[in-house]
């Protein structure tokens, strides 16, 4: 916090709260707040109808409950006092910081990750076996993916999402955290949501796909193709299959993420498609699916042993297709350490 | 936006934007807003790999994809322009209404709900009848629960809460929003989180859970018990159950929002529980499970045909056992109309 020229974090809903503390605000309209000002100990202010769901930790926060009726922004406000320099977590509601900013006047706000980002970015070893272990998970659905074990032509997109989240949770994951699934012309599209469109022979089907796994994430993405794809289609995959290990084994200690980034946009504006190439090459990941360091243009952070980040360079052709590659990569001594093994090649299933 | 003293409303997260244009943001870092003034045509900036995602509807907005590399805080505020008086939508995150707030200094920031919450909170006949279909699922859940097809000695009280989620499910939700199981002492926590303990025979279970079907949401609780209670616990009941049930009365169109949550609260006051009665009465529903009106001191809001809300009074014996009793209710020409009709008289279950 002396770092970042920040007096007090002010912390609510995101994965900030629960990395301090262990405790995860509802998403409610009743404000939970941890109050941590640089210069004593922290309070976690909690509606009194959730404080007996908190475990307390005496030595980490004090409990502040407060009663229906109660003003918490009054709350809040009054445990702030006079420091000036307030960081706020990212995915607090705004409505909260409007209520917070009319009762603390004159103050000067930031975002709290600009305090946590680059702690909770370098991952310690059992931090980095977590991931592993997640993405261990994540490997052995894609290995059923790429055996041709989850039925694509015929099925929907949204059938093959909901079965990609069943084997999501079957191989060990808590939770889904999404299962992308497009085919066809929607594999042009990064963020497709998995719909009504039945998949045909001879399509390219873009699956990326993750969960977490006692608290870490994982996050993948494969390309597969019902069928032969015509040369120019099998060209640009190479291509991209290309730009991804070499942005991979660009990922070393001390360079910059942008140069991760550029490292994989050389290789696809060399090839000819830089147009196509519309998203960064990666983000950090962790108890969160997209947390620091961004691997994107303008980000010149250098890499740290124990960064863990995605690397998923995409080429998408609007109308015709699209394909992903994407694995999670930790910066180690030893260099970049792919979590995810699966084979990147081409594969035909059926 | 004439009457709330509001220039522009910018919505991202939340269901304001879903509820106006169809389309739902994705929760990431990367910013989607509606910049909706109110004196020109609305505009969606939305990020270049989620265009796709946007079915476009040009008689209610135009899209403004935003490239990885561009800064679409400088892309708003430029759509922004001059107006002053600013409201953001509810549960934007912090990190985007910061940034927002650096690019555009010297504005008034509110809460988009000023605007959208009293519109939002009177449901149409379709509406109405839309709550009342979600309502109806849960219904059949909560029979089979004081039917006692749902098992509950035995197991542990996350086994129940996934057990009751599957029959949300199955009678016709989409989605599963939350399925509180509180047994014995933790009965008497009002926000629950299910867990490992296992129910056994002589206790109170609070059940209390909800979904979305076909874009509106059901919340439901009863309270259970699996003996034949003892005297007090039994007097406790059925006192709630003449707090939930007079408070219902009181719901007719013209009676303050506070005025009902009074109706519970004096019948709870007098027969000596008052002070374990630690929450409002209930919340607004709708599109989303808490919205306007919220049935709480302090909101003079008298109601009006085609509010939809929850009424749930509950005592809590912090350590012993709690009670809570939920319908939701709509205030219709004709006086109170339940859309919950499943019993409310005390009930052992195997």
């Amino acid at each position: 916090m002396a770092v970042a020229g920040v007096d007090a974090l002010l912390l609510s809903l995101g994965a900030d709260l629960p990395w301090l503390t262990g405790y995860d605000a509802m998403p409610l309209e009743r404000i939970t707040m941890l109050v941590l000002p640089a210069d004593q100990p922290a309070t976690l202010v909690v509606p009194q109808l959730e404080a007996p769901r908190v475990e307390e930790h005496p030595e980490v926060f004090s409990l502040r409950p407060w009663a229906e009726g109660d003003d918490p922004v009054a709350v809040v406000a009054g445990l702030v006092g006079s420091r000036r320099r307030l960081a706020i977590g990212d995915r607090t509601w705004a409505t909260f910081l409007v209520r917070l900013q009319e009762a603390l006047p004159e103050r000067v706000w930031a975002v709290a990750s600009e305090v946590t980002g680059p702690i909770r970015a370098v991952k310690d070893p059992a931090e980095v076996e977590a991931l592993a272990a997640a993405s261990a998970a994540n490997d052995r659905v894609a290995r059923q993916l790429l055996a041709g074990e989850i039925p694509l032509v015929g099925r929907t997109e949204s059938e093959v999402s909901a079965d990609i989240g069943r084997r999501i949770l079957a191989e060990g994951h808590q939770r889904v955290n999404f299962a992308i699934v497009g085919s066809g012309p929607n594999s042009a599209s990064p963020h497709h949501e998995p719909g009504g469109r039945r998949i045909g022979p001879g399509e390219a089907v873009v699956c990326d796909f993750g969960g977490t796994m006692d608290g870490y994430c994982s996050d993948l993405t494969r390309t597969v193709f019902t069928g032969e794809p015509p040369d120019e289609q099998r060209e640009v995959y190479e291509l991209l299959q290309q730009a991804q290990e070499t942005a991979v084994r660009r990922a070393v200690i001390g360079v910059t993420c942008e140069d991760v980034d550029r490292a994989a946009r050389s290789v696809i504006t060399d090839g000819g498609y830089g147009g196509a190439f519309i998203h960064r090459t990666g983000h950090g990941i962790g108890i969160e699916e997209h947390e620091d360091p961004y691997i994107v243009d303008g980000n010149a952070t250098p890499l740290a042993e124990g960064h863990a980040f995605s690397v998923e360079p995409g080429i998408y052709l609007p109308g015709r297709y699209g394909a992903r590659i994407e694995d999670i990569v930790v910066a180690t001594a030893g260099g970049p350490r792919p979590l995810n093994v699966v084979s990147h090649d081409l594969t035909v299933v059926a």
